[in-house]
């Protein structure tokens, strides 16, 4: 699909409206990669930029099958209103994928969104006042900084290394706000196969974090839309299964393991904070898709979903394994990425007089994408950081783009060998694909951190 | 569909997570209609309280066939994640509804949305601060109640009479504002069809609100959903069409003319309005849904929208008409209502000793349901009231309807004669089904105005 690229409106436009913004709408701001996805949308463009899942993989003809018995069987209701906290046989379905994971719902603990992003939003709108204390993980998921900022939170970012969130530092940080007289509302985390950073948290610091928010009386928002896309090793017990309904609150998605377009979320979690989030919810938008309900009760009842999933996993373990050989081979010996287990991103860290801002300006004139780091920061740290996505490409497309994008960093390397003398670094040996060694590193000390002058996040 | 009717958290567990709430969460409130869907859904009542389209009468086979040739096409896209803006095919299908009445649509001027609902959050979210005023009708579309709410907003409610919004009124209301330094950050307005009155703004009176805006630069939001349903008389051009492009947001949805199952609605309007609601919609679902997108697009390109439309039209009319004769045979002299010349609903006042809140109470144990007038004000007002669905029932269920709810205000006009010692009213006689010279009584004095000592909207 090529994207018109609608006329911008310019200053003076903008200026006659700009009294009438709300004070959220003066610190919104854009997703870089939203404004970006005309560019990234053009046919020659290989965009490892994007979240996209594989939908090509499935088959249309059960998307026909399924949409012809709706026809047969339920087309007028899957045409009408539904009500706000989903049809029931869609929270069946829901505590279906939960059950794959180890989870068992409550009656009436579960909330049908319009994607896995309006639970975010629904839980800043519930708790959230300007100024509010939300707790991340550095980095987080680039989609959920917009959502932050719109609420006007103060968002702080908790370090990870390969085990994900530094639990330690984080109780450090609560400490530190209590003794502020500061209250964090909630803590977000991305637990397994973390966007961006690919890492997963351990058991001990799983079960940490559980009685962290117990003991504190916390509430945690655990977002886990790729738990179910495992390439290797052994499932962890999500923290909703250790929570016991209390404070955690979960974030589902049928968007990783059945179709975004579907726009299907939905949240687990303590009823006093669903039914709140109901209200909420009906200001929004009052109810999401029946139609794409019905797609989901109607799939689930004769198609194999299980099945499915297993399908994607062979595909992008195939992908993720194509884009690290990649790395190896094309980005420079200065170059630390991540090794994820499972999931859809790679995160990347370039030696830090790289700013991948910059970078992505120049990358997309060779027709590649990818997400600047600095997406994933609320501070304009990450700026030497890109995250790559390995499920939405071929594996050609997937070597073919990293190729690119070596060629781009090998320049500005050179570059800077150039302007300061300093030999010119060579493209990298082969390399086991994990570096456990330097990946705290990766994670724990992005450039900006070290180098305040930098140029804040655009 | 039967719904399990989910256990509600008790006090203990609500004060557990109440220190948490933000502000909005405190004075937000549930819709009772959303509340009240689980008794409405049950298969033995009669609900004149939705506001349901006839989704039966849409052809299963044509959704068959247009799912099939997206199978087909475009099976992979629907599945996808879109742009935010909404897809080019869909936005040329919106350009072709609107020019159906009358309007044209500027490049870059169409933000798609999840609904109808979305626009009204959005241009909510763009706009409005806590405590900023917006402007509405007396009475306003019940589901904007909890969007204003959410916002906390100060909602100044304009009356209305057979005309539409009292535009003499809004001046002076608008000079009131100023005297006081405030300056409303839009004016809410349904000028067709108006749900829940179902009376129609007058053409000087839009001009004269169009004029208004450009003088005072003021913003409107021109909510727009039942404009092309119409049973008699002649289309009045939209706001939009008058404005040229510069102070009104227009609201249009695919809700009443093809399925609110989908999900899709729109706003047109100042481009620096609609790029804010843009960044406003990424963060709270990314994009609409691309599956219901590509549904439209499939349609409007091999069926034919508008002589479905046309179909609609014939069957509300009659359904109109099977209500306005049932008003007319079981509701007793004193009560009054509108008689809309298009649109779903009709608004009836009855005495004012009468509380149609309670009223319900009563009225669903003999499974009859409408919406009580207090939920289209934001003040308590509109106690007596009531509005009236006819697009969602059959014309047997509307007059079975009508007549239950008849029975149950002759009961109370009884109990009102036994305990006043006034003569109890007898059923009214037939009378012209419009009524012009009382109209403005029903819109302009409700009961609560006159009654101050009465209970708060619950």
């Amino acid at each position: 699909m090529t994207r018109k690229e609608p006329p911008r409106s310019n200053a003076r436009d903008v200026e006659r409206y700009a009294a009438l913004w709300s004070s959220r709408t003066k610190v919104m701001r854009s997703s870089a990669m939203r404004d970006m996805m005309a560019l990234t949308q053009r046919p020659e463009v290989i965009s490892l930029a994007g979240g996209n899942p594989d939908t090509r993989s499935f088959p249309p003809d059960t998307y026909a099958a399924v949409m012809q018995r709706i026809a047969a069987e339920s087309c007028a209701q899957a045409l009408q209103y539904g009500p706000t906290e989903g049809i029931d046989a869609v929270v069946d379905c829901i505590a279906e994928v939960m059950a794959a994971e180890g989870m068992a719902v409550q009656e009436g603990g579960v909330l049908v969104t319009t994607g896995g992003q309006q639970v975010i939003d629904l839980v800043c709108k519930t708790l959230i006042d300007p100024g509010d204390v939300i707790i991340a993980e550095a980095p987080t998921y680039p989609g959920a900084v917009p959502t932050f900022s719109s609420y006007q939170a103060e968002v702080v970012q908790i370090p990870m290394d390969a085990d994900g969130m530094r639990v330690d530092e984080l109780e450090e940080t609560l400490d530190a706000l209590e003794r502020q007289g500061r209250r964090p509302k909630f803590i977000y985390t991305i637990p397994t196969f973390q966007n961006p950073a690919g890492v997963t948290m351990s058991l001990p610091r799983r079960q940490r974090l559980v009685r962290i928010a117990h003991e504190r009386e916390l509430l945690v928002l655990e977002d886990n839309p790729y738990g179910l896309l495992r390439y290797e090793g052994d499932p962890l017990q999500p923290l909703y299964a250790m929570d016991g309904g209390e404070f955690v609150i979960y974030l589902g998605t049928f968007s990783k393991i059945l179709s975004p377009g579907i726009r299907l979320g939905w949240a687990a979690g303590p009823r006093p904070v669903l039914e709140k989030m109901n209200v909420g919810k009906q200001a929004a938008d009052l109810c999401s898709a029946s139609l794409t309900q019905y797609f989901v009760t109607t799939y689930f009842a004769h198609g194999d979903w299980r099945r499915y999933v297993a399908s994607l996993t062979e595909i992008y373990r195939s992908r993720r394994d194509a884009m690290l050989e990649a790395l190896d081979e094309h980005f420079p010996r200065q170059a630390q990425w991540t090794r994820p287990a499972g999931g859809m991103f790679i995160w990347a860290t370039l030696p830090d007089y790289i700013d991948t801002t910059d970078l992505l300006a120049r990358a997309l004139r060779d027709n590649v994408a990818f997400v600047p780091g600095r997406q994933a920061y609320l501070d304009g740290r990450g700026g030497s950081s890109m995250r790559l996505n390995f499920s939405g490409s071929s594996e050609d497309q997937i070597r073919e783009g990293i190729r690119r994008i070596g060629a781009v960093v090998a320049e500005q390397v050179a570059l800077y060998g150039t302007l300061t003398g300093a030999e010119p670094a060579p493209a990298a040996p082969p390399q086991p694909a994990s570096r456990p060694a330097r990946l705290a590193d990766v994670l724990r000390l992005p450039a900006a951190r070290r180098r305040p002058g930098r140029r804040e996040a655009s």
